[in-house]
């Protein structure tokens, strides 16, 4: 038994973060030290670079202003109005959501960066066998997932340390969410514009193939696997990432003061996670013929035993509870479960999609409707994981004492999170293969070099299934525990105002289930409205590429010098996705304030309830039909049921459409609207309890 | 200020219900009279009428086995263990529980009865015009509306007055629930396995008009209409009424006993409530030419203004609380306000509709997808709706005492289900001129009877929007308010048993957050088992319909002699749709069950709070979105977006067959769902208590 001080361990947890960056910038330089000689890739790749840094340039741009006067509202309300209240707070509170929008910004700058080289080499790679390319894609998505995980750890690290308050922490999250906001809602709104208009005008209209150079939106679509799959997957995770240390924080520093045993134990399980992550990076290898599948799934389970060691080691040198422990360890198993049974519903072998591509032969009403089915069934097992996660968690830690229950649960959500680095690594993986095999076809490699790629992009599609139900679940057991933070911040703020605090969210109270009711219609409106955008913005850019093919010359028939002006089709995306995005994101945000001014704080306990449950609901319907559709296709086109220009094809097509924005824009946005919705209620606790009609 | 006793109001209550009855009969006879002489469409009709027998009588045989098995676990188990209670109370609570399947069946039955005559008699009356044949159709439905609250009160009021205890009403309603699942659910299931069945086989394959007596299952789609919408229908609205009648008694008979002025008001209201259906039944008139859309409507708003004086007189008469007056008027009141919001949703007169007929012209995915997006707004007004409701009427009546604030909720469902008697007979309005259109049709009554028809048809899809989202809403303060009861249950329950008994439903209790998270899982389930059903009971349907085209001689050439076998698909779809729903209806069951011996009856908080917010959004997202959807394809079909044939046909086709499940099959079978989830867990409140695991 080891005597070790708080700070000792924040320090310990820093020297992590940035050993991690440190493996981020090695993993960097070895991908772009890979050779790459193909001049048209190089073009191609480069064109997607620049389109890809064009989405950023203005989103963060956007982003600016939006944080500027998010930054000074905050420096006026919170945590308390400045003219109730200690301002040296409030700037504290601003600094550390600028941090928090900063941090996330640079993770996701930095994904784009290394996804948009690893691409191209490791197309180039492919031409050698599977071992080189498999090496570059997911060494290149390592990258990303060291970075999200460093930088969240770091940031967290440094805030507490600093500001010595876990509220600021709460701010940081913020600001990380709020960038999460842009660039998951608003990626996911421009990857499936572009994707959607490539395939409407490009292939069916005019009869061109797939990433024909001449289809002015065929860039954009590949910019959009990486802002949406790469950036915006980041920005998701990072955000998850630090809300669940941030509640775990608000809690163990409720509990027990910011030296506490319990603030102790949230960082050094956060820094042997990343270290674990960091080991089963380094580590992933492959045969030279072997499986790429089983290598990522393998290192994600070195990953998870080394994290249950170490973590265990820990508990045992520095004596810490091990109830908590168990906490932790619970939601890592439950995690894994719950992983796979999403690809129970997602994979190709198995009943579901084969189920909805036989449908498909009777017509697509019959692809939608089987497939919505089996989207609304494959949501059971996940929530009856979260429930039992929940529950156990919640009475392991009970008998430590009064508050340690809800604190229990935030330390299983961190533990479903604590190989967050491996996922994000497997993650990013996808899309780089993804763009590797478009990048080997479009630059003639020829079959073989095609087929390898292929078997690389589809060991992403399975690994995808896998690592989407963890993160949905860590996100719903995030924001579980966020309501216990609220709860917390809640009657911290009450104590210091000298006014009654909340003693429970009993449903049976009014103004609980009027929060619960107007909670359970949020996140149904919020991804309806990204649909919707989809929808509206397919049509501007539809409209531009007739646009251009009428009026450029020489470009219908295909004349050397007459080039698409690829950079306005991106900018459509661009400026259409961020319009559409923030109604939605302010009308999450704005019902919070008007629920909470109505209700006061136990409308808003009801609100966030109706929030996660519906919101956990749609998720998982969304994410989950929309696998499926997409392997139901797959699966059609890899010549079953009729295979390829059949009914039951041109059906499982029409799946995959509607599947698109359900997985890619609407269902995975719903993890960070319901964060930022819990955040914006624990920020605004102290302004709920002194203003409200009821 | 008059002093009544609550028996003589009673009393009152079972002669107003003997009027509706009579009422009930003096129109049947009104119907029957009528005259009808085209052989041909009597000879159809005949059929419909047949099958339709068959389908009850195979249901009701399947039901009186489930009824059998269901009485004799209620005698053993309920209110209390047989070994532990009292047995009288036993053999009570299973009388009235089989009291209240048979009079549900009663209804049910006279629906179909007096459904296919009317449909006769109603395209007859055709030929004279639009007057003789509304008041035929209007009067047909207005039959159905008085037999059901008719019966539902008398049998509430007579359980309530033999048995002299609240508990045996939720027995009763329990009956009645239990039938309506199968009413509902199963008759959804039939009504879209034949719908489907028939149009595929017939209409795509084999080239065949609808309704041509060739296609053998030709039939059973008319009968379906009958046995989906009337028959099941009724019983789900039957369902509800009596449900928020037994909310209501149980909480008023906890706040003052079964003699207490509560309890006179609840019957005073409801008798009320259907005095004033029968007068605005009785009163509705239209002119010669006059618009049948309008006659409907401001019969409901005759029969709401009726209802808004008459209770208040008795308020000021009797000396009844003003206060719970005023939650029942702001029940009535949002309620209409919901039905306007979900025909703004369905109206294609309003921009979602067309908006969907638009997105149609690129392909059903967009179909589905605007739609879906629009299908999920729609929520967002119903649920404030609701959620208002609650929280006024609950501060209204707060003041009264202890737990009146909960009674004021439920009074607020009794109010917005007061008008019910003339929501059913506008609700079996619509299947009646429907399938009177289609007799007309092959009856060859020419063109200007068609079109008169066809007016009377869409009137009849106007009013459904309307009505529709009113009993949804309804459903949803009803179960709402049987939270209510579960809890009055609990703690009568636990006073008797001497333990100690709930003081609310804490989301930050984990087996409440437990029985949350599962519960928002079971009508997401449920509905998927149901659509599934409907994909595998068509399979089979469809397989029948080749075996009778391949096997009887002379059936393709349509000869004389050679008639299908309508009654073995009408078999094949009733065998199939009990088979299909009874596994849904038992998971339902027992999950809520497991939920209860695992966490204990505030697991089943949580529980039904998860049922109600995820159902309440399904129900709303499918009836809504399924309405839309029809109403696109209509709206295509009258000429716009390119008309019948085009590219938007036929995409707008794919979304009416999604929707058809969607709005006549799950949709409205979640409310039967959670009602049956909430009466289960009251029946079980004592048996939780004495046994749970947590």
């Amino acid at each position: 038994m080891i005597q070790i001080t708080t700070q000792t361990i924040q320090i310990v947890a820093i020297l992590i973060s940035l050993l991690s960056l440190g493996v981020a910038a090695w993993l960097y330089s070895w991908v772009k030290s890979q050779p790459s000689s193909n001049a048209r890739i190089a073009e191609i790749g480069g064109y997607i670079r620049q389109g890809a840094n064009t989405f950023l340039r203005r989103e963060y741009l956007i982003l600016a202003r939006f944080t500027a006067i998010a930054a000074v509202l905050i420096l006026i309300f919170l945590p308390h109005p400045i003219w109730s209240g200690n301002i040296t707070q409030n700037i504290w509170m601003a600094v550390s959501y600028i941090f928090g929008t900063v941090l996330s910004a640079l993770a996701g700058k930095i994904g784009i960066q290394i996804a948009t080289i690893a691409n191209i080499k490791s197309a180039e790679a492919a031409q050698k066998g599977v071992k080189p390319a498999f090496m570059t894609g997911f060494r290149g998505g390592a990258v990303m997932g060291m970075a999200v995980v460093g930088t969240s750890l770091l940031g967290v690290t440094l805030v507490l340390l600093i500001v010595g308050d876990a509220s600021a922490v709460l701010g940081f999250s913020f600001g990380a969410s709020s960038l999460a906001l842009f660039a998951k809602a608003g990626g996911g709104i421009f990857t499936k514009t572009a994707d959607i208009s490539a395939d409407l005008v490009g292939k069916v209209e005019l009869g061109l193939e797939e990433d024909d150079p001449r289809n002015p939106a065929v860039i954009a679509d590949n910019v959009g696997d990486n802002v949406g799959d790469v950036a915006g997957m980041g920005a998701d995770l990072f955000d998850s990432n630090v809300a669940s240390m941030a509640a775990a924080l608000v809690m163990a520093t409720a509990l027990g003061g910011p030296d506490s045993k319990n603030v102790a134990m949230v960082f050094a399980y956060a820094a042997i996670g990343l270290l674990s992550s960091v080991i089963g990076v380094a580590t992933a290898r492959i045969g030279k013929n072997g499986d790429p599948g089983k290598a990522l799934n393998s290192s994600t389970y070195v990953t998870t035993a080394i994290f249950a060691v170490l973590t265990a080691l820990s508990t045992y040198i520095f004596n810490f509870e091990w109830r908590i422990w168990g906490a932790t360890a619970i939601g890592l198993i439950v995690g894994t479960i719950i992983g796979l049974t999403s690809d129970y519903f997602t994979n190709d072998a198995k009943p579901p999609v084969r189920a909805v591509a036989n449908a498909s032969k009777s017509g697509p009403a019959f692809t939608i409707l089987s497939g919505f089915s089996y989207g609304l069934l494959s949501a059971l097992p996940s929530l009856i994981g979260i429930a039992v996660t929940a529950l156990i968690s919640y009475y392991i830690c009970e008998p430590l004492g009064s508050g340690y229950g809800m604190f229990g649960i935030s330390m299983s959500a961190l533990g479903m999170l604590s190989i967050v680095g491996m996922i994000i690594s497997n993650d990013a993986y996808g899309p780089i293969v993804d763009n590797a095999r478009g990048l080997a076809e479009m630059g003639g490699f020829g079959e073989k070099v095609i087929a390898i790629a292929d078997e690389l992009d589809s060991a992403g599609n399975t690994v995808k299934a896998v690592t989407k139900g963890f993160s949905i679940s860590a996100a719903g057991l995030t924001v579980i525990s966020l309501l216990g933070a609220f709860m917390s911040e809640v009657n911290t703020a009450a104590s210091e105002l000298g006014v009654q605090g909340i003693a429970n969210f009993d449903i049976m109270n009014p103004t609980v289930f009027f929060g619960l009711i107007v909670g359970v219609a949020i996140p149904a409106v919020f991804s309806a409205m990204l649909m919707l955008g989809v929808d509206k913005n397919a049509q501007r850019m539809v409209a531009e590429i007739h646009r251009q093919w009428d009026t450029i010359p020489g470009l219908k028939e295909g004349k050397e010098n007459a080039k698409p002006d690829y950079d306005k089709c991106i900018d459509i995306a661009t400026t259409g996705s961020l319009k559409e995005l923030i109604p939605a994101g302010l009308v999450a945000i704005f019902s919070t304030i008007l629920v909470g001014f109505i209700g006061g704080a136990s409308a808003i306990g009801g609100f966030l309830t109706g929030n996660i449950t519906s919101g956990l609901l749609l998720a998982l319907l969304m994410s989950n039909a929309g696998g499926l559709w997409d392997n139901s296709k797959k699966y059609v086109e890899a010549g079953n049921c009729g295979g390829k220009g059949s009914t039951a094809h041109k059906a499982a097509v029409v799946g995959d459409t509607v599947g698109d924005p359900f997985k890619d824009t609407a269902g995975p946005s719903i993890n960070t609207q319901i964060t930022v919705v819990s955040l914006v209620s624990s920020l605004l606790a102290s302004l709920f309890l002194m203003y409200s009609i009821f």
